[in-house]
C-alpha cells in the first residue's frame, strides 16, 4: 500500500508564489492573435505532461491530444469553423449582429499549433469509478487536463485559444478518430501578439465581468 | 474599445514560479481526510474571487457556487451519497469489490464546508456565443472555475475533494436551485489531515498512471 510513497517533502507555497498564481489566473486569456513563430515540440510535450497531473474522475485519465499537423485537415477545421461562424452570426440582430461580426474569435489561420482534445469514452481505466450516477465527470476531467495545459503554456508566454464554434463530429471525421472519443475542445496555440489584462469580450464590450453577488449563495 | 486597458505591465514568470506551479499539480490531491477546524469565511471568498477568472464561453461566468450549511441539508447529501455508493458498488464483483468497498471515496461527514457547484443555463451573459455547436462548452466553463479554486485552495494548504457519486437531480432538490441550474459538482473543503505526491487511488492500486503513449496523437 505504501509503493506508491516517496520521501519528497510537501511543499509550502508561500506568499510569493500566491501572488504569482492570482497573476497567472488574471493574465491568462484566450488568445486569437499569434506570431508566426513555431513553437519547439518538446515545450508542448512538457505542457502534455503536466496537463496529465490534472484530477480525473476514478483516476481514469480520459484525456487524448491530437496535434493536427497535416494542411488539409487544418484546412478542413477552418471551413468548418466558416460554416458554424457564419450561421452563428446569422442567430444575432441589430448592432449585437454587428458587434458579433466584428469579433476575432479563432486564430485557427495564424497559430502554429492546433490541438484537438478528446475525452475516450472506451476507456477502462478507472473502472468506472465515481461515473455511475454523473458519466459527465469523465468529460469533465478532460476539461481539467486542457485547463492545466492552458495555465502551463501561460506561464511559459505560450498563447492558447479555445475554438467552440465547430461541429464536433465533424472535427472527429476529419481527424479520422476512434468512434468512442469525443471532441471536448479545439485549441490554438501560439505565441502571443500581444499580452491583455481584459478579456477580449470584455474589452470589445460583449460581456462584462459578472458583479460576485451572483457567484455565492448560502442553504 | 480601450476603456478595459491599464497601465499595468505583464507579468513575466520565471523559472522558480513555474517550478512552483509544478509542484502545485503535482502535489494537488482528491482530499477525503479532513481535519475539522474551521476554515474562514474571508478565505473561502477570496478562492471564489480567483475562481471567476477562469475561462468561460463567450464570457458567460456560469459558476453558481451553493454553500451547504444547514445539517438538514447535508444530512440528505450524505444519505444520497450512501445510496449511490452501495448502487455502485453492488456493479463490482470480487476482488474490484472489496478494493471500491475499501476506499474511502468522499470526506462528506468530515468537511467544514461543503461546496455544490453549478452551471445557470438560465443565464444571458455571454450572449450565447460558442454554444451554438457545442452547448457543452457553458458546463465546461463551470469545470475551470472549480479546477481554478482547487489549485488556488492547494496553494493556501486547503484541501478540496470532488465528490461524483450523487444523484444531481436529487441534489437539486435537497438545495432548492433553480429549475434550470445543473449540478456539475460537489466539493468537500477543508484542511487536510495528510498530504500525499500520489493520487489516493494510485496508492490504494486502484488505477495507475497511464504511460504518455495513450496521450499525444498525430495527424
Amino acid at each position: 500500500m505504501k509503493s506508491g510513497q516517496t520521501a519528497e517533502k510537501a511543499p509550502v507555497f508561500g506568499d510569493a508564489f500566491i501572488h504569482g498564481l492570482t497573476d497567472l489566473f488574471r493574465w491568462r486569456r484566450d488568445v486569437r492573435r499569434f506570431k508566426p513563430d513555431p513553437v519547439p515540440s518538446p515545450l508542448i510535450e512538457k505542457l502534455l505532461g503536466l496537463a496529465a497531473l490534472a484530477p480525473s474522475v476514478g483516476n481514469s485519465q480520459p484525456w487524448r491530444f491530437v496535434s493536427v499537423e497535416m494542411l488539409s485537415a487544418r484546412e478542413a477545421v477552418i471551413a468548418n469553423f466558416n460554416v458554424c461562424n457564419a450561421a452563428a452570426l446569422a442567430s444575432y440582430e441589430g448592432e449585437r449582429a454587428a458587434l458579433y461580426a466584428s469579433l476575432k474569435l479563432s486564430g485557427l489561420r495564424e497559430a502554429p499549433v492546433h490541438l484537438a482534445v478528446f475525452c475516450d469514452h472506451a476507456t477502462e481505466a478507472g473502472f468506472g469509478l465515481g461515473q455511475t450516477t454523473m458519466p459527465e465527470a469523465l468529460d469533465y476531467s478532460v476539461v481539467a487536463a486542457i485547463h492545466t495545459f492552458w495555465l502551463c503554456a501561460r506561464a511559459e508566454n505560450l498563447g492558447v485559444g479555445w475554438v467552440s464554434i465547430l461541429d464536433p463530429r465533424q472535427v472527429c471525421r476529419t481527424l479520422d478518430v476512434p468512434a468512442q472519443w469525443k471532441l471536448i475542445a479545439y485549441l490554438c496555440v501560439g505565441f502571443p501578439l500581444e499580452e491583455h489584462l481584459d478579456p477580449e469580450l470584455v474589452r470589445h464590450e460583449w460581456q462584462v465581468h459578472l458583479a460576485e453577488t451572483k457567484r455565492l449563495h448560502r442553504r
